[in-house]
């Protein structure tokens, strides 16, 4: 089952890289790929620079997409070559995970109308601006509607993949990732303490 | 200030990217590259290819050296190569941090030799055979002797980034670095719940 990482320019670092680990722990059943709409080198503010696969080469129906957060998708949110491939791809998807403002790419792909969803507390009413008809919540540390999983900032990633795994193959399970990385799993994706004002 | 991050094949992704999440959200106080022994793409378990450039490039002192862990640290042990670098760079950095197994390789250059270390909790008596004249503890998430930062596993790092932020900028600036990343910093470095047995 293949795990789709969507990059592009100034994508926040660990809103991928944390996943990358915990679902990376699981190569008996994932394997993870990295993809942006041009393919070659992506880079970052942080200066890293991550070899991907053009976008359009994503398996006609992946298992997982994820869309990462971060300072750039305030200009792709205007990219309709990128917003068009999203639609496409997140919609073939069994399932599509966004973290930070990621999930202001995928509202503006109009898949998140109608469904519930969070996001970044400190970028809250710039992602709702991105998704008028989307039902925000301002509680949640991540939120699950149907197929679509939105996480709140960065680090709520992880507890979110975690979440997903959770969902997947139990708690017991998921627990036990978070054991082998020595991480303190939040476990409750209804309580963030990083609560939007 | 440079921050050079060490790789090699199969380094543990998140060992690297989670202390470049947190360094690099300071880039008017640091700048983050990354390297390894020969340069050029550096690959791991997870699919992550990265660009690197050559370690021996480094410049002449850098403020930091950051040595991640991961399954890649078994066969690095025995590479004199890049054993010989690590201790070159080291001893030049003016702070020096492992994250993982990242502490055998250092523990292998020598630099750890009468020091206070600790390393992953789940792989504790293969590092400690890497370096039988280190002082090794058990108990903490990460330890500081000197330059020297030693964590324990994988989400360790971060921890251990964070604080070493709190000792060079105060515990109000590291916090405020963790809430900015929505991250439920562990700041007791002294007691780990993911102790070896």
């Amino acid at each position: 089952m293949e795990i789709a990482f969507l990059l592009f320019d100034n994508y926040e670092t660990l809103d991928v890289f944390g996943p990358v680990e915990i679902f990376g722990r699981l190569t008996d059943l994932y394997t993870l790929k990295f993809y942006s709409l041009d393919g070659g080198i992506i880079e970052n503010k942080h200066g890293v620079s991550v070899l991907t696969e053009k976008l359009e080469t994503v398996s006609a129906n992946p298992y997982l997409l994820l869309i990462p957060g971060g300072m750039g998708t305030r200009k792709e949110v205007d990219n309709p070559s990128l917003i068009g491939q999203i639609k496409e791809k997140a919609g073939a998807s069994s399932y599509v995970l966004t973290v930070c403002t990621g999930s202001a790419l995928l509202a503006r792909s109009g898949l998140l109308d109608g469904r519930q969803a969070t996001t970044n507390k400190r970028a809250f009413s710039w992602v709702e601006s991105m998704g008028p008809n989307v039902n925000w919540d301002k509680k949640a540390r991540w939120k699950v509607d149907d197929k679509y999983y939105t996480s709140s900032g960065v680090s709520a990633g992880m507890d979110m993949a975690l979440g997903f795994l959770a969902d997947r193959h139990g708690i017991e399970f998921a627990r036990n990732v978070a054991f082998e990385i020595e991480y303190n799993w939040i476990e409750d994706k209804d309580n963030d303490s990083f609560i939007a004002e």
